[in-house]
């Protein structure tokens, strides 16, 4: 028998957090593997982002920190960018955030991570959410 | 001519962010290349982490998140938990931040980084540093 | 005089393990260099494939878990499943070892392996095939 | 109230897969983060490993292949190869495993991770551990 | 007040090496921060490609190998192959560093460095750039 | 019946290139698998680089710039130096490539070559060798 309540849980929390990108996402996933979808959801929102010690606002952003420096999964940069704006980033942080990682990971990483901004700030602009 | 202002500018700041442990390692690169040693000061210290935007510490845990992310720099990391400390985070959030990076960038990654702030927080002890 | 039996025989081991798609790939690396081309099938299919000690299966389904890993080879990480498939590996051991990878290289690379499955499982669908 | 049935299980697993190595590990990882540990014990060894689909054998191949690929997780690495081990991988197929991998990660990578092999197999020989 | 003359000086090399496909990239990055832009031509081009040691020919060589064996920034990997023909390396020089690379991070690093290659000469070709 | 000429082939390319340093790592590669160090040499010292197209030289810088931007290989690093500086590299140039490579692979990459090249040099130094 699942850990329904964990799942359920883990569905708030992602639905707070990253949105309607998160489950868009997440139903694309499902379509291959709804186990690894419900895995990701209990582990990963219900297990881990709900620990004490760090806010969504910073998980967010180091989470946006990592996958930039790592510079190998654009969509998710880009759902995680999403995420800290929606957690109380601002976009000037965003930004920022991608000059201040240039130095530890260099300029090609930081110019890609600013794209998936640019891109996803427009999105945003599309829908009318103002920051 | 050197741009001295920006240079003495930079060292400023990398001393009251990384403290001794930076000094050390700059002194250390120095040996090799005291050209690259004072580019890194400036750029690094004297352009980039005196920006606005983000503070001293939200650019300390963003270069832990990303250097535990990539982990292939196990010295740099344990100096930017350091720094991190040093600019205002606590033990715990380093900790709860090495937990968090487990889900982006594998357990191996994070098992590291803990290690290295177990490392760390065993040097501030013996040197009478409460956080 | 280039090795024409080591040639001759990887080619021989490449089409059997990965069909036609490993050719169409070989086709257009063909087309900026021929020579890589030769180099890579009397290498990699001729010598490291034909060794005794692991089978065609063991080696393409450590293909997949390394790549999906390494995150950074998108199209070969389509291909190997291919030929992790055409060696005997399930579609069920390829969504598997993904979540299993994820412990180890982070739900971000395994995402994009399980969407890489996702649309290899329809191409092989819309050619009839069932496994 | 944490799930205790889920913790049991997984150090079950854990100890099976990757014997007293394993344990050593989480001891001192329990040193800096007790919560990490029960964290990584119940995710990764109770949730993941003891999912149908793939044996231990296939777990800890795959893990092998994708910890030499990604090159930066040495200790880890061999504990995991310690693990393929216990779980009925030959000596011979970790040493081919590495030759395979060459091949997608480059030769560095191979090569350390046959010295990773090396270290490994002599310790095996020194408590009379047979393959 | 910013230092017009390393922005002026920077400007001039970057166009220089990498012609107008830096001067797109650089407007592409300068939609969404034009500080970045400035930074990236103040320090990259007006700091180190200026530095004597290494001509640009070099640099750029060292570039396309880095970008290559990194493999996650296939745009700027195609930008500093452009640049690198442009400094005097030819295009077979490129195919074969491509060739070399393969060794030292993998056949799939190395064949996505050759698509990129054949991308930008059919490019140049429709140009009428001969080399 | 092994491709002995190659293999000799391979072994003079490797000795004229890396040296005694070359050799270590063969034997100690050797201990582990002998069939993997033959593949090696025949692979890479005996098809890859007697290819025309690039000079030992070159190659060699190539090498020592993928290594340093990717990160996990300090071992083939000093090496590859090694093989750069017996092929004709100046010590300005290789302390140069590592200040450039900062710019593509980050600050602390660049730092860690930087200190394989001091490590090499005081080896190099105590041999009597001048450049």
């Amino acid at each position: 028998m699942p850990d329904k309540d964990g799942l359920a849980r883990g569905l708030e929390v992602m639905r707070e957090v990253n949105g309607p990108m998160a489950q868009a996402m997440l139903e694309r996933v499902g379509e291959i593997s709804p186990e690894f979808g419900e895995l990701l959801v209990k582990h990963v929102f219900g297990e881990v982002y709900t620990r004490p010690g760090l806010d969504y606002k910073q998980r967010q952003f180091a989470t946006v920190a990592a996958l930039a420096a790592m510079g190998n999964a654009q969509p998710q940069l880009m759902m995680h960018m999403n995420g800290a704006l929606n957690s109380g980033c601002s976009r000037a942080e965003i930004v920022e955030l991608m000059i201040h990682i240039s130095v530890y990971a260099g300029f090609p990483a930081a110019m890609n991570g600013l794209f998936a901004a640019k891109e996803l700030f427009a999105q945003r602009d599309a829908k009318g959410i103002k920051n």
